[in-house]
């Protein structure tokens, strides 16, 4: 099966999904989020999902790598450099083997399903393209890079508009496209709908390898990240807000609804239920928070579950 | 004054100069020894030299930096990095700003003075060139590189032949030029004759620009790094031997005897004072072990007053 996903969120399920299907599961990941610092490319979201997978994710810090360490940036900052976005010592040698794989001229895929296998994950993590796609956020003082507004300004300025800078030029993988049409399911996770899946579906082509999967029977299903009207984890619930949608788990599902079959919503709004399916859906009604192993593993199993019992 | 330096024991010559010169010492460092280790530029000899400035050296282990660690490192080896040269997380940082400063286009001198400067560093040191040179050393087994040698085979092999490759095409600096032109005295330094000093004096123009300052009146000194027929660190007794020179402070005056005035040697080489002298070089007999900061600068006091006093 196929997860679309960005960070956190979809690092927890992914992580879930890859208790029960191992080699079975490819993980589509956002690279809107990516950045260039230090002359290294950082790619958040994508490392976010390959600790989690490797098992070796902070779940003190909710981000990072477990018992990581910041002697570098202590360096770096007194080299002058900007530090607001903080690299770790284990995590800089991702960074400087993703850097060194690219300017020895693989593709980004390449390079991350190298380091991938060095992790000895059984899952594959594809970028959602080789090209470089940069979110960009519009707040009321002007537009700023994704990082900028996410990382540097706590995600504190109201979100106005989104654009992705690189999309239209660029290029859905063969990968991403093997794995769409091999998928015997595909799912969104429960990350921000506008960070981290609009990119993915954005990449041209992605939306209609997705549609197509669809057309020849393959179940789309999509997790709300939305849990009684409040992200889980991040600014989704303000930016549905601030760009004009209802700020709950039917927002989420009026955004996905001509993409997906089923919509997955946590027992606190099972009150939705109705709503949802008179989008056309149908819905999963479970506990969506995935706060250890073994809620991860249910949620995943819930969702498995009724996809093949469709 | 310009000093002219390899690693250790230049760089401890250097810093007992600092004591006394502050500003007014430049030191014209050997980059033969520089390699890409993980697509990063390390330089080996500029850094020892800077963190000794900076006071931030490891006294223990005799390289790097005082405290270091390696998580990166260990990171690195997780994804199948060869780790033999092993880079500690904050040498690291010098790394990684180096290659950026260089990929935005500035001179590797530019970028060195920018970050003695952002280490508070009133000693410049400069490269003795902004080319890339590489010492290789040929051993019973062929033609290795330097750092193969030198950290990988830990000096092990003899050293049948040196060669210093891209020396031919290497152009000395402005600031090279500009500094031996401005020193009132040169000091070629206690390290390794044939792999730390022999390349500075290699690049095109080196030597001349120090026989140049000779001529006008400038005298130039060197210290030996061979004491009681041993050297003080590393392989330079041995690769003395295995290239045919004696092995002894006799053998390193007579290889700098056509280039200095006066030659430094330690209190239990003070016998060879006569034999050095019909070399036609002063002699400056003289306790020249810097076990600590006080004996660098003790050391650094006498060849300064035994120049002035010529």
């Amino acid at each position: 099966m196929v997860l679309l996903a960005g960070g956190v969120g979809g690092a927890k399920l992914a992580h879930g999904l890859q208790t029960h299907l191992a080699y079975r599961l490819t993980v589509i990941v956002n690279t809107g989020d990516d950045l260039e610092r230090h002359g290294l490319l950082v790619c958040p979201d994508h490392d976010t999902v390959m600790y989690t997978l490797a098992g070796i994710d902070s779940r003190e810090l909710g981000w990072g790598i477990e018992g990581e360490t910041f002697a570098a940036a202590e360096m770096l900052a007194r080299y002058g450099e900007e530090t607001w976005f903080r690299l770790g010592d284990r995590d800089l040698a991702s960074h400087i083997v993703r850097t060194r794989g690219l300017a020895a001229g693989l593709r980004l895929t390449e390079v991350l399903l190298g380091m991938q296998q060095a992790m000895g994950l059984p899952v594959r993590i594809l970028p959602m393209t080789d090209d470089p796609v940069r979110t960009e956020v519009r707040t009321d003082d002007g537009w700023l890079d994704f990082q900028t507004y996410f990382v540097r300004l706590h995600q504190a300025p109201d979100v106005r508009e989104l654009r992705y800078r690189g999309i239209d030029d660029a290029r859905v993988t063969p990968e991403v496209l093997d794995a769409l049409g091999r998928a015997g399911v595909i799912v969104i996770g429960p990350s921000n709908p506008f960070l981290s899946i609009a990119p993915i579906l954005g990449v041209p082509g992605m939306r209609e390898a997705v549609s197509a999967a669809r057309a020849r029977g393959t179940p789309v299903a999509a997790v709300s990240g939305i849990v009684g009207g409040r992200a889980i984890k991040g600014p989704a619930d303000r930016i549905l807000g601030s760009l004009g949608h209802e700020v709950s788990a039917m927002g989420v599902a009026r955004y996905y609804a001509d993409l997906v079959d089923l919509f997955v919503v946590d027992s606190v709004d099972a009150a939705l239920e109705p709503e949802i399916r008179s989008l056309g859906l149908e819905v999963l009604v479970t506990d969506t928070i995935m706060a250890d192993d073994a809620a991860r593993a249910r949620v995943a199993a819930s969702v498995l579950e009724s996809m093949a019992s469709r």
